[in-house]
């Protein structure tokens, strides 16, 4: 298997087989892979999680992720992120060191918690639910969202996807600031990554917090994404396939617009309709 | 909201509205939701996890999970597997604690720090994949797969998604024993989630380990994918969607039969194409 590196995302190249009709010969063909790999992230030398991500806006990955961890609250917090220190090792791009800035504290025993809880039994599966909604806030005020701005998003992200259309292993996530076009796009194994890539991008250049921000997932919308995009205050999230239930009430509790199934010219509207231009 | 139970899946009813247009008005419409809950998975009382999942088959998702992390070998290790003590609470459902059984010890540390690792700079990245991949044996030998038999796998699995076709927003897994049909299949919001439900009903019934069994996919094969089948002592994988790199990598050190783009009567052929019938 032969790695490299198109503009932003690695795929690697493979010899593979292909079964056309049962009982004839396998063929042999030259495909395309997305990469993924591991990424240790530490805080200031002492790890902290570990991401299977593709490789690429590495850097965006984790400032995406500490933002939805609540570890940062903005770029500010934020001192250096470096690759392990010996580039030329192998593997050395698969750890990467955040330096918080002078000053900043970030509390990694709650993240590396993680999904651990702590939980009385008396609360059970309640307080679980409870927990995870404690650290959100509001999304903020937006002006309408036109159904033709909307309804346009999906098919923006789709035409951004060039890896996907090479591999058909990338999930996508996008970005649309003020009702323009999609101002950042990426690509990677994990739907989670490319929206941590994507909302890293915008902090990195000074970007949050930011009003009337719209997040396009190339899937579905689970929880996780709903809460990504509550924790850096965009306004409002389409997807192109189905949300969960959690997804929906969380959008619903913190006034996010949540759209699904945008195809073509059409969307449902699960949460947040108000948002919407009549 | 209102979240109902069909046959071991819950789906949530609301009302929607579709954008089916733009410029025109919104229409309100019912439709239905995967239902997404987190999980808390206890070690007699002392919390471990938390999974984002589709309540139901909670007992197997756990069997699996505990299976694919190493902390149990096999059934004997399993004392009881029980919901929180308070079944008239609210979320009662969502908390779920595992006894070992007498004499066995579930080393919950490991697990614990999961994700974490604690890499020496030095070996760096490198270190992260040999990490992943040390816990993981050889995969057993079978004897060979007709073409035919692992073209239809898909398909037979496609039929078995009810809540698929009414939500969107499941993925599905099943595994074929000795090249017969499909003897389980769960859905659920998380891929992972659908493996482990599956292997943790074959550990249930004394199933494992098994020779010659298939595991299917409704969507891509990542690592995680493979490494659970690998634990589990399975002999292929088969997703209807991509591979990434690091599945495909890992299936051919362990000799796992790795098959995607399984769709119609063709399919492609990724690792262990020695496990096919010529």
């Amino acid at each position: 298997m032969n790695a490299r590196r198109v503009p932003g995302v690695q795929v690697a190249s493979i010899d593979a087989w292909r079964s056309a009709a049962p009982g004839s010969a396998l063929l042999r063909h030259p495909d395309e892979l997305a990469v993924e790999e591991p990424l240790e992230i530490q805080i200031a030398g002492e790890p902290l999680a570990v991401t299977m991500r593709t490789p690429g806006h590495d850097h965006e990955l984790v400032a995406g992720f500490l933002l939805a961890e609540g570890l940062i609250r903005s770029r500010a917090d934020l001192g250096g992120i470096h690759h392990c220190a010996r580039p030329g090792s192998e593997g050395a791009h698969n750890t990467i060191d955040v330096l918080p800035a002078p000053g900043a504290v970030l509390e990694i025993d709650a993240t590396r918690r993680g999904t651990l809880t702590t939980s009385a039994c008396g609360m059970c599966g309640r307080k679980l639910i409870d927990d995870l909604l404690q650290r959100l806030r509001p999304a903020p005020p937006s002006t309408p969202f036109s159904q033709l701005f909307i309804a346009g998003l999906a098919g923006e992200l789709e035409k951004q996807q060039p890896s996907f259309q090479r591999t058909g292993g990338l999930h996508a996530a996008g970005v649309a600031l003020a009702h323009g076009t999609l101002s950042v796009v990426r690509e990677d194994v994990g739907r989670h990554n490319a929206v941590d890539k994507v909302i890293g991008r915008l902090l990195l250049d000074g970007q949050l917090p930011v009003l009337g921000a719209i997040l396009v997932v190339s899937g579905r919308v689970s929880f996780e994404i709903v809460q990504k995009a509550l924790a850096a205050g965009l306004s409002g999230v389409v997807g192109v396939s189905a949300p969960s239930s959690l997804a929906v009430s969380t959008a619903a509790r913190f006034g996010l617009l949540l759209c699904g199934f945008a195809r073509g010219s059409a969307f449902n509207v699960y949460a947040g309709a108000e948002r919407l231009a009549g």
